[in-house]
């Protein structure tokens, strides 16, 4: 998608066939920063602190980390080690222990010296897989957008979405926001409801900042306003993205997810999640019980990250000295609240049956 | 209540008899800073922005506005003028309006010569009978704790709340609050999970520093974690204030009670309501239609107030420069979601029958 009018993808392998370029997350929308990784450590800590995140973005960085670690030592200890370290930097999203399974499989069987290219090709593979899915996502994201868009002529049709599922949250397109784009570059008038997304602010910082880059009408709320704005019929569709889905269409995504599923369920709005089935685990299907639930620092919760007047990006506590703070990252929508999941093979209702129906030879 | 270990309340008349001392909520709770307020027109300040804020002190603080007023001029024309502009200053709060009426019911039929004593006596009274509403909602409230407590024998009591509605929110003891008070000091074992409440911080600033004050323990979250929380069963209970409530139940409060109160349906937690009788609106029966939601500025929600490493209490900017925002500042619970009333009065089930039967004199 575009920056400042010029096309970018939130990472990429740089012009010396073996680093990788990431766009710094962590500075948006203050700052507009790339960042190197030329190491397996550096890809890994670039997951951990969040410079890079989404699920598939997680996994694109991820598989880039195992190609670093290969090009410096393509043994097969190193490769144990390599997918050991990446797989333990972020528990919620599915996409990377995928990625790095997929990693796994396709250089165990090779020789070390012929492991370096193949995991670089695979990697790129991946990233190219993921661009096409989300472009799918879109299209067919499209089609429900346009049948609701059709029962509101002349008005825009008015998008609630949580945290960042855009572009900077995959290889390209986003997952929510592949139907959005798309969309908004049909002509169909939109406008969308941006939850802020505490305590990491994901949807102040990103999405607003996509849809700004990209033209999409929008205004920021904060993760309190949704329910309000559901029940006074102020929103068409929510559209999400998700870390992980089971088999029965439980989705796991952002915290505060749930909450907002449960508002358009009581007012009747539809509630969409979008996700390439490199999401979904067809391992599970109780996401209550089966997905760990990543708890991260209370500094997320007692501090914030902004802009100061004079142009300064700090970080302010909000909270006294002494209070402690707790920080789930991720909460599980039950499946009976999602209306559909939006995949790259189509949409399908958030049932077992619906996911085997649309993926038959996965189970 | 105290605040390092000396007694407090968020109000006084100053020891000149004549103006009104407050504690500056606006820099808690970082800054511990009192002001005082010498005329009508800082009191209606005070009140807009939100130096003090909660449904009853705003009731209060006004009270002593028409007393400040009568001060400077006891005219008639002085004394609708104060009512009026007073009456201006936040449009959800129905307390503002009572103790606005209850002020002019008393002094309009009085000679000017009479009518300053009358007003600050009747704001005295008003603040006592708040203090009083406030300990009899603690007294019943705390009836309700001790039930879901003795079910929980040797664990702490898991209470979840929105915003403030402490003492700070009102003259003495708070409204939710009120209850969790008595319960720690008569030795029940709580824990008391602390909503941030974007996009003012109530929570993380206000309630997390009183009971931080108060001794009891507590955990901030974000404002998205409490459905996660409830699914998990790691709640027993949710009390919030209220700024409106109509005669058949419905709850006007902060921006964000709607989604706590769905969650706690879905995942059957007790959802009570803790509020004086002049918070009850008894001219309106549908929440949804009748209230009328302040929008308050969108700098509310694109800025956020902390302090920095070296102690200052600076504002952020936490979005993209060109994304507008929107700030409703309270929603509606209907009171189908609401499971016990708590007044100075009693309980009673969130229905008109259940108010009637509590309050039988009012219609």
């Amino acid at each position: 998608m575009r920056v400042a009018g010029r096309a970018w993808r939130p990472i990429w392998l740089e012009a010396d066939g073996r680093t990788v370029g990431i766009i710094d997350q962590t500075l948006l929308p203050h700052r507009f920063e790339t960042a190197t990784l030329s190491t397996m450590a550096a890809a890994a800590h670039a997951i951990r602190t969040m410079q890079v995140r989404g699920a598939p973005l997680i996994g694109a960085t991820a598989a880039y980390g195992v190609a670093l670690a290969m090009a410096g030592d393509p043994a097969d200890a190193a490769l144990d080690r390599a997918l050991d370290v990446l797989a333990a930097t972020r528990p919620t999203a599915v996409n990377l222990r995928w990625a790095l399974d997929r990693m796994g499989r396709v250089l165990r069987p090779l020789a070390p010296a012929e492991r370096t290219a193949a995991a670089y090709a695979e990697a790129a593979a991946l990233v190219e897989e993921d661009v096409r899915a989300n472009a799918a996502i879109g299209r067919h994201g499209l089609e429900l957008v346009r049948g609701l868009a059709a029962a509101r002529p002349g008005a825009p049709l008015r998008i609630l979405t949580h945290c960042n599922a855009g572009w900077l949250a995959t290889c390209d397109w986003g997952t929510a926001l592949a139907p959005v784009y798309m969309a908004h570059d049909a002509g169909i008038p939109l406008h969308v409801w941006v939850d802020e997304t505490r305590p990491r602010n994901q949807g102040a910082a990103l999405t607003a900042w996509e849809l700004l880059q990209h033209g999409v009408p929008h205004t920021v709320v904060a993760d309190n306003a949704g329910g309000h704005l559901m029940q006074r019929g102020l929103v068409d569709l929510c559209i999400v993205g998700a870390d992980r889905v089971t088999a029965a269409g439980d989705v796991a995504n952002k915290i505060g997810t749930y909450l907002k599923a449960l508002a358009a369920r009581d007012s009747g709005v539809p509630f969409h999640v979008a996700v390439p089935s490199s999401t979904i685990d067809w391992t599970i299907s109780d996401g209550i019980a089966d997905i760990p639930i990543e708890e991260r620092p209370a500094a997320e919760v007692t501090r914030v990250q902004g802009r100061t007047a004079d142009g300064q990006v700090v970080s302010v506590q909000v909270t006294p000295d002494g209070s402690p703070a707790a920080n789930p990252a991720f909460d599980v929508t039950p499946a009976r609240l999602v209306d559909r999941l939006i995949t790259e093979a189509g949409t399908c209702a958030a049932t077992a049956e619906g996911l085997r129906a649309l993926f038959p030879g996965r189970r």
